[in-house]
């Protein structure tokens, strides 16, 4: 079976692994552990525990359960003490209080949620991503480059404070991959605090594995503010020491209204210039916008997330590549 | 196989249930609903849920699970927005929230705890506690009755409000028991809330199963203030229309400290005047007080709890009365 592993966190990766989670992969998660925003920020903080919530987001998007438990995994307190906490973030972090090491946690949650594949947090060192900007600005903490974040200009550099050791799971299982998947996902706050994790780096160089990226649909304000397609893909080979194999890049049309709607947030469509400038890899454009997802946003209020890769769009895509049709 | 049924909440019922697991019996318990206090009564009052407290202390007591999953379900989370909260409560708390009846919740829960037994809680319906005392005095909540209650007068009369209607399981239980077991435990706190639901007084007192009473070490201010054996019996007798068969009581000896201990807070042995006044049914004295427990809490500090019954000296003695050795 073919080792397939994605990288990141968040809705993305979310996406990613529902999709590939039916298909006859070895299938795992290499997992940031760097979120420090929301109900996993306040759990981090109060608990002193490790960030529970992308762990949760994976863990679920694998999970081969009853529908019951992933709504139950899912579910957000709306109300008192527990206002805006996830119960799957509470259950991680209960967890981590009693046993005695990390990996009874994600062996105890995968088994509860009977996960398809394998979740790899990418370290089980407590640390903050940290990002410098061209004009001198340094953002501490994940949650605070990820929201409300006014910096426009871009990220010259980012860093973990302090440094972390990698879990020698990620690394094993880097170097045994066939197929490594990147995005889609906010570059700067869900991949790269992966990528900085001691030498993964290294790893994702010198694997044998190709490396396909799911380029992002809009720029994100505060991190790829007025990011091109190439800007993206200069970004991550900064980070993966190599260019991507595939880049899958979506060219179906996103309705005015929306783009309307990203415009007065400062973010817009990424603009597809990959073909310039002597990309050496394969290019596939295809349209992978959840239509269903546009809709059901529009009708009730526009959200961050209006606009999302299609599970079902992606999925073939991600398999012809993986099965060596593309 | 004999059906074994233990009527209650709390830590008494712990003890009897967590005994009884181990051994060849249709075991089951029937599960106040009125708790209000803690936890429990907070989260019950700010999101609306079903009191999950004596549910959850039942479905761990009954747990044929690993240690690990015991120990989850009682970890109490020590700070921050969660502080004080258990996670058994949170579990079943967001459980109630995406399940579309309890018994799926009840049923979610115990699979995942592997229960030996089944856990049934006397009513679906959300109704508090409430007595009233010899001088007039309306308590309501079970909350305000078990924690820091300074009366000192007789409870005259125990009543819930609304009335609650009785969960057909917990009658067709009942019909079906060999045996019901009563206590330990609180009498008006975690016994009478369960037998006033509805018309459930009079399925135990027309059922054919034998009733065994196991009486209070102690009695406990502002509910059974100096109450002695034959209190306990009578009022007991008024809220399941008939007698106990059984009655287990303590005859081990109390260290001075520790009476002196209870005395401050207004509680005392509860003396045995059992045998006076024709007491017509079995009664059984054994040293059932745990050693451990006392050893535990005088090295540490004084709590409430030094003094409790030693589920390995009670176990043996209610499973020779289920069969028929005394």
């Amino acid at each position: 079976m073919k080792k397939v592993t994605v990288i990141g966190g968040g809705t993305g990766t979310f996406v990613v692994l529902s999709g590939l989670k039916s298909h006859e992969l070895d299938l795992a998660a290499i997992v940031t552990m760097m979120d420090s925003g929301g109900s996993t920020g306040r759990l981090r903080d109060q608990l002193g525990v490790l960030p529970p919530g992308d762990l949760r987001q994976c863990l679920v998007a694998l999970s081969d359960a009853t529908e019951l438990w992933r709504k139950l995994f899912l579910y957000r307190f709306e109300n008192g003490d527990l206002k805006g906490h996830n119960f799957g973030n509470i259950f991680l972090s209960a967890l981590e209080k009693v046993c005695d090491d990390y990996n009874t946690v994600i062996d105890t949650a995968s088994y509860v949620l009977n996960t398809k594949g394998k979740v790899i947090p990418v370290t089980f060192e407590k640390t903050h991503l940290c990002v410098e900007y061209e004009n001198g600005t340094v953002i501490k903490g994940e949650g605070n480059i990820d929201e409300d974040n006014p910096e426009r200009t871009r990220i010259k550099k980012a860093y973990l404070e302090p440094e972390a050791t990698v879990n020698p799971q990620a690394v094993s299982r880097i170097q045994e991959s066939d197929y490594i998947i990147i995005g889609p996902g906010d570059l700067y706050t869900s991949i790269v605090p992966v990528l900085l994790v001691d030498h993964l780096k290294d790893e994702i160089k010198n694997s044998k594995a190709k490396v396909i990226y799911n380029l992002n649909l809009m720029t994100k304000a505060g991190q790829t503010t007025g990011y091109t397609g190439q800007d993206f893909i200069h970004d991550l080979a900064t980070y993966i020491g190599r260019e991507p194999d595939y880049i899958v890049v979506n060219s179906g049309e996103v309705p005015d209204a929306i783009i309307k709607w990203y415009e007065s947030h400062e973010e817009s469509p990424v603009q597809n210039n990959l073909h310039e400038n002597g990309f050496k890899g394969t290019i596939i454009e295809e349209d992978i916008i959840s239509r269903a997802h546009i809709e059901k946003n529009t009708s009730d209020q526009l959200t961050r997330s209006i606009l999302r890769h299609d599970t079902k769009k992606l999925t073939p895509i991600l398999m012809d590549i993986i099965n060596q049709k593309i």
